[in-house]
């Protein structure tokens, strides 16, 4: 944030914003696994949208290492499991957590209580259907390889698509139509419009030809994931290295049999 | 609350409090399946501990029917599956959104900004492992019965006990042995220890045989375990016919073939 933009913040009269508030001086450190975009991707998307200063850890220099590191210390809050934000003295886990944090920092979600809870509710029920996805290729558990339960997984993925995406997708639909305005909770883009885009982008790489035919029936969700792909931040993300590539060691995997 | 508290609380001088957040004249109405204990309980632990006024609707004389209308009647927050709270003109959905609303009003979770999330952390990673002791009877997805994947059910449980429950559970355990207090994050109990509760019960419950081996790995579990029961306001619903008992309808379930 420029210096000059910060002196209009605080210029008397103005709104008191902190500076943490605002972001500045706050260089956020993102701990996740760095060859895959899974369950990060939510919240690099909020820190590139917010134009955030933040640095992806273990895509760095200190690899991994630098993440399991940060697991293991003695520390009074460890997090259970990647990804988790460290925002000065905060190390904060759980990605619908780090979000509903940075949704009230960075202006992607509202402030009032009423309104906060709703989008933070529409993200951990995204982060439901998330599991469910990881689960079409993992259902037997995350510790055994795919490889290991192809034919249960071609039974979870059927009851996936017969069931569980027209649930959650129709949810989302019903919404976007009720609201009928620009982003899922009004005119503002909150972090739950980021996943959302993220959810239709992965659902097309993996299932490349389900989706073609099921597209038709979310035409909502369908013009919210081009809403977002066209915002200056989000598009120059997608366009960067920083954007990691959909693959097979992520939530969102495409395997054929599944597409089937 | 008492009004002669009230008063108290209200005197000039004293700490401002809100009438909302005192509970008063707040009366609770919880919408959750009646004849499980499931998601719902979490939210019941949390209800009966803080002495709150509450009802529990599905289980009254609307039945499941005043839920479901709940669901479907037109509104701008209609939460994707139950359990939701109604509290006041706010409709609250997500288990652990709920308890993140309650713990801030009723003195179950800190009010600072860091404890409050490191304790909603704490409660979504729980909010995961109940998810995958779900899995445990529904490997192939929640659309199926268990009759239909015994087969999977049993090698994702064998899953579970080898890698998951060990993973969790000895979390928790550094948690409670690092903290060397009376509840996991201190001298005052909040809803991640009534949730522990409810972790410990239900295990019991579902896996009576490999419980019976493991517990002794899980000290600083079963002491809080112990702890929480033996609260005065959580006694007295254990004892009530408010608290359903476990069945093989709900997450924790006992199937002997998967406690071999």
């Amino acid at each position: 944030m420029r210096l000059s933009l910060l002196r209009e913040r605080f210029k008397p009269g103005s709104e008191i914003v902190s500076l943490t508030e605002v972001g500045m001086q706050m260089r956020y450190e993102l701990y996740y696994w760095p060859e895959i975009q899974g369950r990060g991707e939510y919240v690099r998307l909020a820190l590139e949208e917010a134009g955030a200063d933040y640095v992806d850890v273990a895509r760095g220099d200190g690899g991994i290492g630098a993440m399991t590191r940060m697991m293991e210390a003695s520390s009074a809050t460890p997090p259970f499991a990647p990804p988790f934000l460290k925002a000065g003295k905060l190390v904060i886990g759980q990605t619908a957590n780090i979000l509903f944090y940075l949704g009230g920092r960075h202006g992607l979600a509202p402030k009032a209580e009423g309104p906060r809870l709703w989008v933070h509710q529409l993200q951990l029920t995204i982060a439901d259907l998330v599991l469910e996805v990881h689960d079409t290729h993992h259902p037997l558990g995350p510790g055994l390889y795919y490889e290991d339960q192809k034919a249960p997984a071609k039974r979870r993925t059927e009851e996936f698509w017969k069931e569980r995406v027209p649930k959650y997708t129709g949810y989302f639909e019903r919404l976007l139509r009720d609201g009928g305005s620009t982003y899922l909770t009004g005119r503002r883009i909150t972090y739950v419009d980021l996943s959302l885009f993220q959810i239709v982008a992965g659902l097309r790489y993996a299932f490349p030809k389900r989706m073609g035919g099921f597209e038709r029936k979310i035409p909502g969700l369908v013009g919210l994931h081009d809403r977002v792909a066209a915002r200056p931040n989000i598009r120059a993300y997608l366009e960067s290295d920083r954007r990691i590539a959909f693959n097979e060691d992520g939530i969102f995997r495409h395997y054929k049999v599944l597409d089937a």
